[in-house]
C-alpha cells in the first residue's frame, strides 16, 4: 500500500484528469466541468467517468476510473456524498494522486464521520484530498479549468485560494471584468486535507504566479501556515481577506464553514508578523493584486506627490500617513528640482503643486523631473479635472509618463478626479493595465501595499531566539502534576518551573521554629515577608498572618511570634503548619508575559503592562512562535504603554532587554513542552535598565495529552 | 451709510447679477462666467461690466456697475486683485448686496491687508463677501451657474460647500458622472466673510437641498459653526470631508489655504458631537450623499442581511459592526419568517442565507418577507453572481424589490459581486438611482450613514447644563492677576477660583506659631499636611520641611518643631515665613478636567484619567461648549479607561455624577470668563459613588485681552 503523499504539483500540472460524475446533460455540474475542461483547452488528457456510460462532448464516458489507460493525477469527483467513498476506493486502485471532491454533504452539514473515513482511506493509499464542498480548481500552467464556475478565466499572475465557494465563483467574473488575470484559483472548502499552506508551498515556486490572494474564514493548522507564510512573503506578495472580524461575524463564519475563526486581534497580529497584507474588503484586495502584479519594486522609501490641486494634495498626504508611505522632505533639494515646474506660485514642498494651470506638458515635465530624481523612489500623481487638458491629452500624458516610469522601473500611480473626460481616460487606461484610480485613497493604498512588500522582501527571515531553559526539568514538573490528576501547576511547582527557566522567583521556604525562621531570613537577605502556612486559614491577611518589610533578625523574631499570636487568637482551632519566610521583591514596573496554545495558530505569546493596562485598556501585543529577537522587541514596542518602559516623567528607562530575555524563555517553554496549554508570568517586575527583572508568580495550565517531542 | 448685513438668501436667489470683468474673448474667465450664466438659463437679469465696454454673447457690456438699471443682488468680480477695491466701491454705490470675489492674490499669498480693506469697506456699506480666491457659486433655485467651472451641473438635492477650488470644479464633473444632482455648489476660498455657517443657515431651510456636503481644510469661527451644525444635522444630513488628518497633511493644508487646521482629534470629536458624518475620502462622501438623498428614513434600528453566499454574509456582518448597524437577532422570529425562503439548507440566522441556488423568485420572496416584517427596519441584500440569474433577471429582481421598498418607505441596499452580468446590472441600475454597490463595505457604509442620520434626527437638541458658579468673583480674581501683569493664576488664586466655583480645594492656612498651627489643624480636621513657607527653601521635602499624615494636635506640635529644627539645620540662613497647615486629601481615583479656548472652535472641554492615562495613553475625550448633561456623560463614557470609573477588580463604582458636576462648572467658567484661555483641574480626586470628588489643584492661563460679556 502506497502511503507516501504525492507532490502537490500534480494537482496544478496533472497529466490526466478523470471527471467522476461526468454527465451528458447540459445544466448538470458533471457536464459543466467537462465543458470547462474541454473548451478552455486543457493540455493533458480528460477521462469522463460515470457508471451510466454514454458520451459527453465527443468523449466516451468510462464506467469506472480503473478503466482509464494512462496516468490520472487528478480525479474530480462530483457525485452524491454517499457514493463518494466507493469512487475514492476506485481512485486508489487506479493510483490517482489527488482527489478534488466537489460534492457537498460532509463536515459542513455535520457529517464529519464520512469525511474522516474518506480522508483516512485516501491517506492510506497515497492520495491527497482537495475539498470536499468546493467548486473545483483552475491552473493556468496546463489550461485546466476543472470547476463548475464560469468558463472564461483570464490568464494572468494572480493565484486565488478561497474558502468560500460562492465568493470564489463570483471572483472569477469579477477579476475578468477588472482585467485581473489569474494563474490559479483553488476552492478549498472544508479543507479536510489540502489547505492554504500546502497550496502556497507550491505557488511560491511556481513561475506564473506573482501574487497570492486568499479568502479565509477559519484557520486550522495555523502553526504550519505561519511558517510557510513567513517564507512566502519574502518572495511574493500574499494578500488575505479574512471575514469574521467582528464578534458576530465570527459566529456567522463558524456556522457557515464549520471552522472556528480565531480571535481577530490574534489573526491580525500574526498576519502582520508574517508580512501578509490584510485587506478589509474584496475590492481593496483586488486593487492591490492588480497593482502589485504590474508594479516595479521601489529602490528606496521616498515617496513624492505631484498635484494640480492643493486639496487633493493634502488628502494624499493624509493617506500616505495612513498607508505608511514616507514623503521625501528635504525642502532645499525639492525646491532645486521642482521650482521650474511649479509656475512660480505653486509649491515645491512635497506635495509638489504644479497648480490648476498645469497643462499636459507641465505634467510630463514634472513627472520627468521626478523620474530623473534619484532621491525619489515612487511617485503619486494627482489630477483634478481642469480645462487645461481634454480626454485625449490626459490619456496621452498618463500613458507617456507611465511607460517611461515602467521602463525605468520606478513605481507610479495616478489618482484622477473629475467628470466625463476623466471617466473616459480611466476606462481606457485601466484596460491597458495603467494604474489610474478614481479616489486619492485607492491610489495611495495600492502604493502603500507595494512599500509593505518592499519592506517584507528586504527584511531577513527571522532567526528564532535560542533560550537557555531546562526543558527536561519542566517536563518532569508537568509529569508530576498530571500524575497527580491536576491540569494546573501548584504555586511551588510554578516556582520550580521558573527556576528551571533560570528565572528564580522570590527565594524562601517554610520554617517550623523561630530559630529556623531567622536562619532562613538571614540566608535570603532582608527585607523579607512572612506568611502563615495553614490549610485552615483562608484569608491570611485578615487573620493577621502576613507581615511585610521585616528588615532584620529581631523583626523576624517579633514577626514569628506576632503571627503565631494573631492566628491563634483569630482562628482558634487552626492547625498551623509553619511560617513561610520569603524574599520581599522590590517594587518596580509590572508586566505580564503570557503564552497559550491557540486552537488555530498553536503557541502564541502575549505581552502587556501589568494590571489595568491589560485588563481594562486591552493594551497587548501578540505573536505566533517561534520568535526572533527583533520580533520580540517589536512586541514590546507595539503596545501603547511602551513609553512607560522607556521612562516617562523623569523616570529612568526600564530593563527592556531583561523583559525580552524572559519572553524568549517563555517562548522556549511553550514550544518545548507541548502539554503546557497556558502560561502567564504575572507580574514580572521590571527594574531600571541593566538592573534586571524578577518573575514573582507564574500560572500554568496543562493538557492531559501525551508528551510530544518538541518541533 | 447702510451697514446692515444683507440676507444670505440674495446670494442664492439674486434678482440681478453683475459680472465685473466680463470679457468678449472666449477662453477668458470673464467670458466663461457669462457663458455659464446665460446658457444654463439664469432666471434673473445679467449685467456684464468692463470699463473697456463692448458686447458679450449678445449682451452689451456696461462700463461700471453703477450704470445698471435694476437691482444687483450679486456682483461677481473677476479682475486683477489690484483693481478689486475700486470695483467694490462702485458696488457699494450701486447698492449691491453680495460680492462674489473670484480674483486671487489676497490672503492666500500673504496679502492680508488688501483683503481686510475690502472686507471692512464692504461691511461698512452693507455688503457681504464670498471669497476671494474662488471659482464662484451655483444655485439651482434660480438656475444660476456663476462659476468658471463646467457649464453642465446636474440639478438635484445635494448642496456642496468647498474650500478647495480645484477640487470643487472637479466635483462638478464627478457628481454629474455619478448621477448626483446638486442644489448648490459654493466655493468659499479664503472665507474672508461668508463661511460654512452662513451658508448652512440658509441651506437648512432651503427646500431643494436634502444633503449638505462640505470639503473643509480649516475652520475659523468654529464656535458659531458648531452651534449651527447641531441644529442643521437634526434637519438634514451634513457630510464633511476634512483633509489635514495627519500631522504632515495639516501642515500642507495650512500652507495651502492660509487657514490653520485644528488638531484632528478635536475636529473629529466635535463633528461627532454635532452629528456631522465625516467621510474619509471624497468617494465615500459622494456615495453617502447619493444614497441619503434618495433613501427613506428607517422606522427603527433593526437591520437584516439577505445573501446567497455565506462568505459575503460574514463580511457584511463585519461591516455592520464597523458602521454601527444593529442586526436583528431574535432567532425564533427569524426562523419563523424566513424558513420558507432558505431552501432547507440555508440559514435563517441573520444573515439570512438563501443559498447559491437562489433564483430571481427566491430573492423576491425573501425580500418581500423582510418588507412585510415589521421588526425589520432596513435590509442589506447581497448577491454573488451564480448561474441562477442572467443580467436581465438580476436587474428586474433588484428593480422590482427596490420599487416595493421605496413605496413602503423601508431602506434597502444591494451589494452585488461578480463579472459582466453584474457589471451590466450595476451600470443600468445606478443610472436609475437604485442603490447598488460593487463592494459589501460600500453598501453597508451607506446604510450606516443613514442610521446615524436617523439617530441624529431623533436625538433632542442638547440643552446646555446650568452650573452654579460665582463668575463675578472669578472675573475679580482674573482682574487681579492681569493687573499684576501675570497671564497665569498663582496657587492661592487658583484655590479662590475653585472656591468661587463651589469646588473648595484642600482647606488650610499659614501659621506663625505653634499654637496657631494647632488651632488651624483642629479647625481643618485630621489628618493634615504641614509645609514650611520660605522663599529661601526651594526643595521643601529635601530640607525636611514637609510632613504628612499628622493625626492629632500632639503630632502637629511635634511636627511644627521638627520642621523648624530641620529647616534651620539644613538651610541655616533661611527666613522662615511660617508653616502651612493643610487638609490632607484622601487618596482616590484621579481624573483631569481640562478646558481651553481652541483657536478654531472656541471653548473646548477635555476629560481623562489622571497621569499616565492622559500623558502616555492619550486616552481623552473632547467636546465643544456648551454641553448638555448627556454630552458630558458621553465624554466620560468615551474614554477607554472608563471601566476604572465603573469599578474594576471588585472596586466600587466611582462618583461619576460628581465628575459630571465639575465638568459642568468648568464649562461654565470657560464660557463665562472669556479671558481664561486654559484651565486644568488636575487632579480631581474621585471617591466612591455618592462620596463626592475633591479638586486638589487648578492651573489657569489668561489672555490679556479685554473683558467680554459672556456669550
Amino acid at each position: 500500500m502506497n502511503t507516501e503523499r504525492p507532490d502537490i504539483r500534480y494537482l496544478f500540472e496533472p497529466r490526466g484528469v478523470a471527471v467522476i460524475g461526468a454527465s451528458q446533460s447540459p445544466g448538470k455540474i458533471g457536464y459543466k466541468i467537462m465543458e470547462n475542461i474541454l473548451e478552455v483547452g486543457y493540455t493533458g488528457k480528460v477521462y469522463p467517468v460515470n457508471p451510466k456510460g454514454g458520451e459527453v462532448l465527443g468523449h466516451p464516458i468510462l464506467k469506472s476510473v480503473t478503466e482509464v489507460d494512462g496516468p490520472v493525477d487528478v480525479a474530480v469527483i462530483s457525485i452524491p456524498a454517499r457514493f463518494v467513498f466507493q469512487a475514492v476506493q476506485e481512485c486508489a486502485a487506479k493510483g490517482v494522486k489527488h482527489l478534488s471532491i466537489i460534492s457537498s454533504g460532509f463536515s459542513e452539514v455535520g457529517n464529519l464521520e464520512e469525511e474522516r473515513k474518506i480522508l483516512d482511506y485516501a491517506h492510506a493509499h497515497g492520495m491527497r484530498v482537495l475539498g470536499p464542498n468546493i467548486f473545483g480548481h483552475y491552473s493556468r500552467k496546463v489550461s485546466l479549468n476543472a470547476t463548475f464556475g464560469p468558463r472564461d478565466i483570464q490568464p494572468g499572475n494572480v493565484a486565488i485560494i478561497t474558502q468560500s465557494g460562492a465568493l470564489g465563483i463570483a471572483m472569477i467574473g469579477k477579476t475578468a471584468v477588472q482585467n485581473i488575470g489569474l494563474s490559479a484559483i483553488i476552492s478549498v472548502g472544508n479543507k479536510s486535507d489540502i489547505d492554504e499552506a500546502d497550496l502556497i508551498e507550491y505557488l511560491i515556486e511556481e513561475d506564473e504566479t506573482r501574487i497570492i490572494l486568499m479568502y479565509i474564514e477559519g484557520i486550522q493548522k495555523g502553526e504550519r501556515l505561519v511558517h510557510i507564510l513567513k517564507e512566502a512573503t519574502r518572495k511574493k506578495p500574499v494578500i488575505v481577506i479574512k471575514s469574521g472580524r467582528s464578534k458576530r461575524g465570527a459566529i456567522a463564519a463558524a456556522s457557515h464553514t464549520g471552522s472556528l475563526a480565531g480571535a481577530d486581534e490574534i489573526f491580525d497580529s500574526i498576519m502582520k508578523q508574517c508580512g501578509v497584507l490584510r485587506a478589509e474588503s474584496i475590492q481593496e484586495a483586488l486593487e492591490w493584486s492588480r497593482f502589485l502584479s504590474n508594479a516595479p519594486m521601489p529602490k528606496g522609501e521616498n515617496g513624492l506627490i505631484i498635484t494640480n490641486g492643493g486639496g487633493v494634495g493634502v488628502m494624499a498626504t493624509d493617506a500616505c500617513e495612513k498607508y505608511d508611505i514616507k514623503l521625501y522632505d528635504d525642502a532645499e533639494r525639492l525646491k532645486e528640482t521642482y521650482e521650474a515646474v511649479t509656475h512660480g506660485f505653486g509649491s515645491t514642498k512635497n506635495p509638489i503643486d504644479i497648480t490648476g494651470e498645469a497643462s499636459k506638458e507641465d505634467y510630463v515635465a514634472a513627472l520627468k523631473a521626478a523620474l530623473a530624481d534619484e532621491d525619489i523612489h515612487a511617485v503619486l500623481a494627482l489630477y483634478c479635472e481642469t480645462a487645461m487638458m481634454n480626454a485625449v491629452q490626459l490619456r496621452e500624458m498618463i500613458d507617456e509618463c507611465y511607460t517611461l516610469y515602467k521602463e525605468a522601473g520606478k513605481p507610479l500611480t495616478f489618482s484622477i478626479f473629475g467628470g466625463e473626460v476623466t471617466e473616459e481616460a480611466i476606462g481606457e487606461l485601466s484596460r491597458a493595465q495603467v494604474p489610474v484610480f478614481r479616489d486619492v485613497y485607492d491610489g495611495v493604498s495600492c502604493m502603500g501595499s507595494l512599500f509593505r512588500v518592499y519592506r517584507n522582501q528586504r527584511a531577513a527571515l527571522p532567526v528564532p531566539e535560542k533560550a537557555d531553559v531546562d526543558l527536561a526539568a519542566i517536563e518532569g514538573i508537568v509529569d508530576g502534576a498530571l500524575a497527580d490528576n491536576r491540569n494546573f501547576l501548584l504555586a511551588h511547582e510554578g516556582q520550580e518551573l521558573l527556576k528551571a527557566a533560570g528565572l528564580p522567583g522570590p527565594r524562601g521556604g517554610v520554617s517550623h521554629s523561630l530559630k529556623a525562621a531567622v536562619e532562613l531570613a538571614d540566608s535570603i537577605g532582608y527585607p523579607v515577608v512572612m506568611k502563615v502556612v495553614s490549610r485552615d486559614i483562608l484569608h491570611k491577611s485578615d487573620a493577621g498572618g502576613v507581615l511585610l518589610d521585616l528588615d532584620n533578625a529581631e523583626e523576624v523574631m517579633d514577626g514569628y511570634q506576632t503571627i503565631m499570636h494573631n492566628c491563634k487568637a483569630n482562628v482558634p482551632n487552626a492547625v498551623i503548619d509553619g511560617i513561610e519566610v520569603v524574599e520581599q521583591i522590590q517594587a518596580g514596573t509590572e508586566v505580564i508575559i503570557g503564552g497559550r496554545r491557540d486552537p488555530n495558530f498553536g503557541p502564541v505569546l502575549m505581552f502587556g503592562l501589568g494590571g489595568i493596562y491589560v485588563e481594562v485598556m486591552k493594551d497587548v501585543s501578540f505573536r505566533a512562535l517561534p520568535l526572533s529577537e527583533n520580533e520580540i522587541k517589536g512586541m514590546t514596542k507595539e503596545i501603547k504603554s511602551y513609553p512607560l518602559l522607556l521612562g516617562v516623567r523623569g523616570e529612568a528607562r526600564k530593563d527592556i532587554d531583561g523583559i525580552a530575555e524572559v519572553m524568549s524563555k517563555a517562548s522556549a517553554i511553550l514550544q518545548g513542552v507541548s502539554r503546557i496549554t497556558d502560561m502567564e508570568i504575572n507580574p514580572l517586575v521590571v527594574y531600571e535598565q541593566a538592573r534586571g527583572v524578577r518573575a514573582v508568580d507564574v500560572r500554568v495550565l496543562l493538557a492531559s495529552g501525551e508528551k510530544e517531542s518538541a518541533a
